[in-house]
């Protein structure tokens, strides 16, 4: 669950001084999407009680594996731009473990589509919010 | 900008018990994509100041069309996905002109397209607030 | 199966008056992407009969699945386009059901993916009958 | 314009009894794309009198060929999928032009990328009415 | 890893006289998308071996079906771009046979989506080959 | 032409020991869209020569820029997805610029969006270089 404080940014817009194409950067895009992920591999785990009537245990969880493989997809797509297109070298000097926390973090991504455990998940989400975390630090 | 009881939601993951696929929603999507069409709007306005050396007014300015084109119609989908997948008939009686304003928003999207004014990119914004208050409304 | 009038219009091209981008609209896109749907929900009802000898029943249902995923996600990208760009304030004075018929055809759609019962398939196709009535009315 | 008998088929879908994934083929896929493309060019033609007032006329010309660039590809995708998935060895023996009509057919539509002539997008769509009566033909 | 000649062919690009999008073309974005469908095929036939202890045999064989399609999509698409884009009408005269390699080696990919046996995918690998060769024979 | 000798690589699909998805990796499908995008900066150069007779200079420079920002993002995602799914931590350790080079690499597949310079266009194949020799030295 986001801190509040992560929420608490009234000026997050204004804060958005990036070059074009959009200008416009925001973990919760990433964030987002991991908690599909997460979400995804809950019902999994509840398959029998989450299907609909109308498919089978087996299908509802072959549909789980495909949508959380797109998700898990959006997620590294979400930090990949992050982590190229929004931070620049004098963020690198002030985070010396950017590269590292985006490779773990990509790379946990990677490892949700042949996780079906909510844990792996959350894994996925912490380190999401470190990410958020030198984000928003930048952003001071 | 996102009023901030807006963002003043520590339960807001909590209260995703939705069906699969995701079963996590968030108008923040749509929002964040309507940001950069009107950050691409405002840049456009300024080209000259906005674009790089290596490359000519007239190449910014068809590079934000395209990226703008684009943008606009992430924000198309993030709302249909919203109105389809969401939103309930018990939603629709709480709230009537539901498909009204999802119709507006889409249409504004869609508008955003055709003009290279910020105000326009606002109003986009300022309908898509309105699906934010319903959405977080029928979250209570 | 499309009545015999809905293919009686030699006109229908010429009746395409809309703005760029593309200013042609047809429902038959979102007919053939439900009859995919449809099939599909038949032929998996029929594993055994119709899978190929390279493949097992479990890989054949689980690649139904997957592309049934896909089609009913263009079912839904067709009519959400035809619904936004095509309709106008006009064509919902005429026919006050316009936005309930394609919340209900869309949401059809999302049911496909739950649903490996051809019955629900030609229910879709039902929906996506009456918004080709009324889109065909509105070109008159 | 599609000649009437066309769409005289009342048996089309009872026709298509193809493999997985879909089962489900249509010329008209690729014609749909194809009239847009030609809507395009004749929209290119007269932009002073198309655009909306937010936009100039540079503005309109440059969306133009993006969106044309973008209707042209769907009809190369819609075409190769009928070539290489519908299209069987027995047609080809009945159909020797068959490859030498995709051939053109699909290079028509690059072309159409890189010409503002709606005469173009016409010999498109003549080339795309070959094959249609070619497919028809195969469901006798 | 490819040897410096390789780098070192200076007329490789001065070779592309095709039209823009991109005038550069080459079989090998084909060819190693196939080497992912045989890979994957041969995975499948090992499932036990290959899969991650986080995942069952039946989710790694769902992901492989999964995947296996957008790979052999893919392998489609980069044939098709070369066979309408890349080859000319001189080229179809030196090599009668272009258009029935080209449908055969998109057809194998198509079937590689029903095939678990990488003696399925060596086939379309050989197929592929065989348009490399003669890719690499009209650039002499 | 690939020498012989590159098709008889048996050891190529053999070291690729990694999970699936696809197992098989190679900086050739960067390098090949990179070179697309340096040929559009050539040809952009030349607009006036490399125009066809279909299309004004205005309309081949718009297209030259729609298409260049559509490779270099492939450049970034075949970059990204190296960097994320196949290089390990032994890889870092042996190679600690890793991070840096594939940051520096992705980053000018982003200025080559903003540059219609050819020179810009080599220094980012010369990064991808840089990665090929790094990602066959860890083959060996």
């Amino acid at each position: 669950m986001p801190k509040l404080s992560e929420w608490l940014r009234p000026t997050r817009v204004a804060y958005a001084h990036c070059d074009l194409p959009c200008g416009v950067y925001d973990p919760a895009q990433a964030r987002i999407e991991a908690e599909s992920v997460k979400a995804i591999q809950q019902k999994y785990q509840d398959a029998e009680g989450q299907k609909k009537p109308s498919e089978s245990v087996e299908d509802f969880k072959a549909r789980c594996l495909t949508i959380k493989e797109e998700r898990a997809d959006l997620v590294k797509h979400h930090l990949w731009v992050l982590w190229t297109d929004y931070f620049k070298p004098e963020h690198l000097e002030a985070h010396p473990d950017l590269h590292d926390t985006f490779w773990k973090a990509t790379k946990a991504a990677g490892d949700a589509k042949k996780s079906q455990d909510p844990s792996q998940g959350q894994e996925l989400l912490d380190l999401i919010k470190e990410i958020d975390s030198i984000f928003w630090e930048t952003k001071k």
